[in-house]
C-alpha cells in the first residue's frame, strides 16, 4: 500500500518509517513545526531519515499553534515540568487536539500524493492524560479520514500493540541509528534528561536491553509511574 | 453554551454566526486562508461581521494546503469549472479532507479559547461529491473531537436540516447583510454569476424569496441540477 508517515523525528516515528518501508511503499513523510520548544531539535532528524532513503519529506508550518494555544509544549508557553510522564502537571504539555490536526493535515497530503493509508506511531504506552492519545480519539479520527476521503485512506497504527521498549527492540532490530532521534521536550543543545520524554526514552531502552547512544545532560533517577485513575 | 464559529464570509457561515449569537456565546470566529482563489475576497467579509459585533476574530494561514494539495480551488490549480455544483467536474474543486483540517484546528482553538462548542455551517444541501461534507464523515468527526479534548467539545450543525434557501431566509430574519458576504470561487472583483457556488448563490435567494443583494458580472441561465448517483 502506499503510504505517508507521521514522522516528528522521535524515536517511535522513525522506527514506524523503518517499519512502514518494510510492508508498504512510503510516498512521503511529514513533519509539522507547530512552534515546540523541541520542533527545531527533532524535525531536522526526520529530514534525515526521509534523505537517507529517498522519500520526499513535507515540513508543515502551523505557527498558529504557538500563536493561540495554550500548552507548556510550546514557546509560547511555561516551564517544561520535570518527572514522570503520566503525572498530573504533565497535562500543562498537552497541546489541544495536535493529533487531530496532524493527522487531518496528513490526510489531505495523502490524498493529495496518490496515498493509501497514513502511518502514525502511536503506541499502547500513550499517555491517558492525552485525549487525543486514547483508542475511542484514534477509532473514531480513523473513521472521519475513511469517510473523508475519496481514497477512503487509512489510519494505520503498526505499533498499537507494542510498548515503547518493544518500539525501541523493533527499531534496533530495524537498523535504525537512535543517535539520530529525538525526545527532549525542552529542546535543549542535548537531552535534559528528566522530562517526561527524556525518562520515557531512557526506560524504554533500559526495559528493551539496547544500549542508549543518547547523551543526557542530567541522570536523575527515574521515578516510579504514579497510579492514574 | 461558549462557542466557536467556523467563518468563512460565505453566506451561510455568515447567517450562522448570527444564529449562534442567539442561541450561544460566541467567544471567536475562524477564518482559513489555505490559498484558495477566493480567499482574499471573502475573509474580509468574515472580518467585518466579527468586528460589527466585537468578536475575537482569528485569522488562521494554511499556506500548505496551496503548496501540497492538488485543487481547482486553489491559486495553485486550474481553472474553476461553471455550471451547477453537482456536476462530475465540479470534483476538481474538492480540497482534500478541507472540513477534518479546519474542525481539528477549531477544536484545538475551542479548546485553547475555552468554548465548548464549535459551529459550522453544515447543511441539508451539502454536495455528495465532496466526502467530507457527507454525515458519516461530520459524526465521525464529532465524536472524534468529542473523545479528543478535556471539555469533550460538540460539534454543532445548526443548519443540518435546513436547504441554503432556508439559510437564505433565516439569515434575512436575523438581519444578516448579504451583501456583506462572498461566494464566488473564481475571486474576481465580483461575483461570476456562473461557477457551482454562484449558482447556488442565485439559486438559493430565488428559492427563498429574499431579494439578492449581489453584484453578478454574468447572469447565465441556471442549469438544473445533474443526477447523482
Amino acid at each position: 500500500m502506499k503510504v505517508a508517515v507521521l514522522l516528528s523525528g522521535g524515536m517511535d516515528s522513525v522506527a514506524a518509517l523503518y517499519q512502514a518501508r518494510e510492508e508498504h511503499e512510503v510516498v512521503s513523510t511529514l513533519s509539522f513545526d507547530y512552534g515546540s520548544k523541541h520542533n527545531h531539535k527533532e524535525i531536522p532528524f526526520a529530514e534525515h531519515h526521509s534523505a537517507l532513503h529517498g522519500i520526499i519529506h513535507h515540513r508543515i508550518p502551523l505557527h498558529f499553534v504557538n500563536d493561540l494555544f495554550q500548552s507548556d509544549l510550546l514557546k509560547s508557553g511555561g516551564e517544561v515540568p520535570e518527572g514522570h510522564y503520566a503525572a498530573e502537571n504533565m497535562k500543562k504539555t498537552v497541546v489541544p487536539f495536535r493529533n487531530g490536526i496532524m493527522l487531518s493535515i496528513a490526510a489531505g497530503v495523502a490524498e493529495s500524493d496518490g496515498a493509501k493509508g497514513i502511518v502514525i506511531a502511536a503506541h499502547a504506552g500513550d499517555h491517558a492524560i492525552y485525549p487525543d492519545c486514547r483508542a475511542s480519539f484514534m477509532e473514531s479520527m480513523a473513521a472521519a479520514i475513511r469517510t473523508g476521503t475519496y481514497a477512503e485512506i487509512e489510519l494505520l497504527r503498526p505499533f498499537i500493540g507494542m510498548s515503547k521498549a518493544q518500539i525501541a527492540a523493533r527499531g534496533a532490530e530495524l537498523g535504525v541509528d537512535f543517535s539520530q532521534t529525538w525526545s527532549c521536550y525542552k529542546g535543549g543543545d542535548i537531552h535534559c534528561g528528566a522530562c517526561g520524554t527524556c525518562i520515557e526514552r531512557r526506560e524504554a531502552f533500559m526495559e528493551a536491553g539496547v544500549k542508549d547512544p543518547t547523551e543526557y545532560r542530567d541522570l536523575p533517577e527515574i521515578p516510579s509511574a504514579p497510579c492514574v485513575s
